[in-house]
C-alpha cells in the first residue's frame, strides 16, 4: 500500500495547516507546487528550488509521455533520478493537456485519441494508459484521467461528463501502480453546484488519499468560480488533502486556503518571471518599465531570495531587455521564492491562530483591479 | 598607480605558471576567462562560475556602453557590483565589436564612428571614449582601442593600421582611469611577422603591465596563424602577462600555453553549450544525437562539475530537444568547467615540470580532423 500520509496540525477558521509524507519526503501544507512541465522547472535547478523553499513539484504526464517518452525515463531510473529531484513529485493525468494542447481529439468511453502537438503522431490516452505512464515515472502523487468539459458546456453535458470521469476513475484505481504511489480523485462538475456535490459524493466513495478540485483554472468568470468553490469546499473529506488544480495568482491561493484547500500549482510565477513580471507583497511590477533603469533596490526589500540578496532592479531590467537567459533564471527564482513565502506566511498565520486577520489584510491590500483568475496549467 | 601585479611561479619549456593580483583578487595563470558579453555569463550565475573554477571573467565594453549604458552601471556602483561578480574583470576596448557587429563604420584618426546594432543610433568610439567607458565600468584590466584590419589587408594597410593603433594607445594611456585599473597593450600586425615585431617593439616601449596578441581569432588559415604566433611569442616581455585575445578551442589554448601565453578568452565553450555541443577530454559530443537517448552516463565520467555529478546524457539530450533553458545552463556549466579543468591540468603540468609530455599527449590525442581555429569573440 501507499506510504502516503497526511496529518492536520492546526486550523484557523477553515484554513488548515498540515503535513503530508511520501516515499520521497514530506511537505507542509498549504503547499504550492512549482511546475516542471518537461521534467525541469524552467530556468531553476533542483538545489535552487530547495533553497527557495519548494518541497514538492508538479510534472506533466502528457509532455513527458511524448518527449522524451516513458521508456527513456523508466530506463533512466524514474523521474526523480532523471531530473535529479529527490523530493515529492505530483504528476497530472495528461488529460488537461490533451484537451488544451493536442490536436484532433476524439473522445470515447475507452479514452481520448489525439495527435501530438510535437510531431503529429497519434496516441490513445486511456485511464489505464495514464496510470501506466505515471507508474513508470514513479511520481508520489498520481492524478486519474478526467474529462475536462469546456466552460460553455450545459448541465446535461457536464453531468454526462462527470459520470464518465467516475467510470474512468474506477479504471484508474484498478490499474497497477507502484507501491509508494498515492492516487487522488478529481471532482468535476463545472460551475453547477449540484453537479459538483454529486461528483464529490461519487468520487469520495472510493475512499482515496486525497481529493482535487478540477476545472477552476479554465478562465471562468471569477465570481461564479468562487461561489462554486465556496459551496463545494466544506464538503471535502476533512482528513484528506485538498488540491485546487492549476490555481493560481496569490489572491486566488489565499482564497483557496481560506476555504481549507491544502495544495496548489500554477505556471504563473515561472511564466510571469520569464516575461519580466515580478511579484512582491505590494503586487506586481514589470521589470521592463523605464522607471527601473537606475533603481538600485531589489525586487522586494524584505525578500531573502538569491535574486533580491544580490541584484538590483536596474540589473534585472538590463538582463531582461538584453534577452539574457539569466533574466529568466533570476526572475523565476524570485517569483517562486515569493510564492513559497506566501505559503510560509499562511502556514504561520494558521499555526498562530491569526489566519483571519492575515487573510483580510492581504486580500484588502491586493484588492486593486487585477486580471481575472489566471488559467495557468 | 595600479595595484596590478604579476609573478611567475614556474616554467616548463616555454609554458609559464604565474599569479596575477588585482584590486578584486588574484587569478592563476595560464587562465581562461569566460565571456560575460552583456554583464552576465549567459546561463551561469556568479556563484556557479566560482564553483566551476573561474577566477577572472571578460566583459564587453561595446555591448555595455550601448546597453544598459555607462551611466546606468556607474550609478549602480560599477560593473562588479552591478553584475554581482567580486573577482577580477577584464574589459575589451569595444573596437573588435565595432568592426564585427556595428554598421556604417567610418574610421578617422579621431576614432570610429558607427551605428549601434541595437537601435541604429550613431556613436563615436575614440581611444579616450573607450578608456572613459572602461573607467566607469571599473574593470581591473583594460584594453586600449586598436584597429583590427581585415585578414585580407595588405602589408601596407596593416603597417599603416598598426601605426594608428600605436597613436591610439598613447591617447589611451593619457586618458584618466581609476587607480586600480591596469591598461594592457595590444600587438597587431596581421599575418606579417615583421609587422608583428614592429608592433611589439612600439607597444612594449610604453612599459605596460601586460601585452595582448590581437587579430588571431579572425578565421585566418590556422597554419599561418600558428607560424606568426611562434615568431612573435618569444619576444613578448617575459615578466608581463601575455594575453591571446579571443582564443579558442582547447588545442589552440594548449598551443598558446606552449608558447608562453598566460591569458585566454573565448565565447566558444558558452556558445557551444547553448547549442548542445559538449567538451570532454576525448573531444566533443553533440547532445542531440539519438545515440544518447538512453545514455545514463554523464558527459564525462571523470568530470566533477555540477552537471556531470547529477545528470545523464539522456537527460541533457531531453532538455536540449525540449528547448529548455536548463539545457543551456547545464551544458554551459559543464563546458566552462572543462575549460577550467584544462587550465588547472596545464598549470599542474607546468608546476611539476611535465608540460612537454602533457602537451604532446593531448595535442596528439586531439589531432583528429577538426574545425579551423574558431573565431569566437
Amino acid at each position: 500500500m501507499s506510504v502516503f500520509r497526511f496529518s492536520l496540525l492546526s486550523q484557523s477558521g477553515q484554513a488548515r495547516h498540515g503535513i503530508a509524507s511520501t516515499a520521497h519526503g514530506a511537505f507542509s501544507t498549504p503547499a504550492f507546487m512549482p511546475v516542471g512541465t518537461q521534467g525541469t522547472v524552467k530556468g531553476v535547478l533542483p538545489e535552487q528550488l530547495q533553497a527557495l523553499g519548494a518541497e514538492i513539484i508538479l510534472s506533466n504526464t502528457y509532455h513527458l509521455y511524448l518527449r522524451p517518452g516513458t521508456e527513456v525515463i523508466e530506463r533512466l531510473g524514474g523521474l526523480h533520478r532523471f531530473m535529479h529531484w529527490d523530493g515529492p513529485i505530483l504528476t497530472d493525468s495528461g488529460g488537461f493537456q490533451v484537451f488544451s494542447l493536442a490536436k484532433l481529439r476524439k473522445m470515447t468511453e475507452e479514452g481520448v485519441r489525439f495527435q501530438s502537438h510535437i510531431d503529429g503522431s497519434t496516441h490513445l490516452l486511456s485511464p489505464e494508459k495514464s496510470i501506466q505512464v505515471q507508474a513508470s515515472l514513479g511520481s508520489d502523487i498520481l492524478m486519474p484521467l478526467d474529462e475536462c468539459p469546456p466552460g460553455t458546456a450545459s448541465w446535461q453535458e457536464v453531468s454526462r461528463s462527470l459520470d464518465l470521469t467516475v467510470r474512468w476513475l474506477e479504471r484508474c484505481i484498478r490499474t497497477p501502480r507502484q507501491d509508494h504511489q498515492a492516487l487522488f480523485g478529481i471532482i468535476q462538475g463545472g460551475m453547477f453546484e449540484d453537479l459538483r456535490l454529486q461528483s464529490l459524493e461519487k468520487t469520495a466513495a472510493f475512499d482515496l488519499p486525497g481529493y482535487a478540485l478540477g476545472g477552476f483554472s479554465v478562465g471562468e468568470e471569477k465570481a461564479t468560480m468562487r461561489q462554486v468553490m465556496q459551496a463545494i469546499a466544506p464538503h471535502l473529506p476533512a482528513d484528506r488533502p485538498r488540491y485546487l488544480m492549476g490555481v493560481g495568482i496569490p489572491e486566488d491561493i489565499l482564497f483557496g486556503i481560506n476555504l481549507g484547500i491544502d495544495l496548489f500549482d500554477c505556471v504563473f510565477p515561472t511564466r510571469a518571471g520569464r516575461n519580466g513580471v515580478l511579484f512582491n507583497w505590494n503586487g506586481r511590477l514589470h521589470i521592463r518599465r523605464s522607471q527601473y533603469r537606475f533603481d538600485e533596490r531589489p525586487v522586494d526589500e524584505n525578500c531573502t531570495c538569491y535574486t533580491c540578496r544580490n541584484f538590483s532592479l536596474a540589473y534585472l531590467r538590463h538582463l531582461d531587455k538584453a534577452r539574457e537567459i539569466n533574466a529568466s533564471v533570476l526572475c523565476t527564482i524570485h517569483n517562486l521564492h515569493f510564492y513559497q513565502d506566501v505559503m510560509k506566511a499562511s502556514r504561520n498565520a494558521i499555526q498562530e491562530g491569526t489566519w483571519e486577520q492575515f487573510y483580510l489584510r492581504w486580500m484588502t491590500h491586493w484588492a486593486t483591479p487585477r486580471e481575472e483568475l489566471q488559467s495557468c496549467r
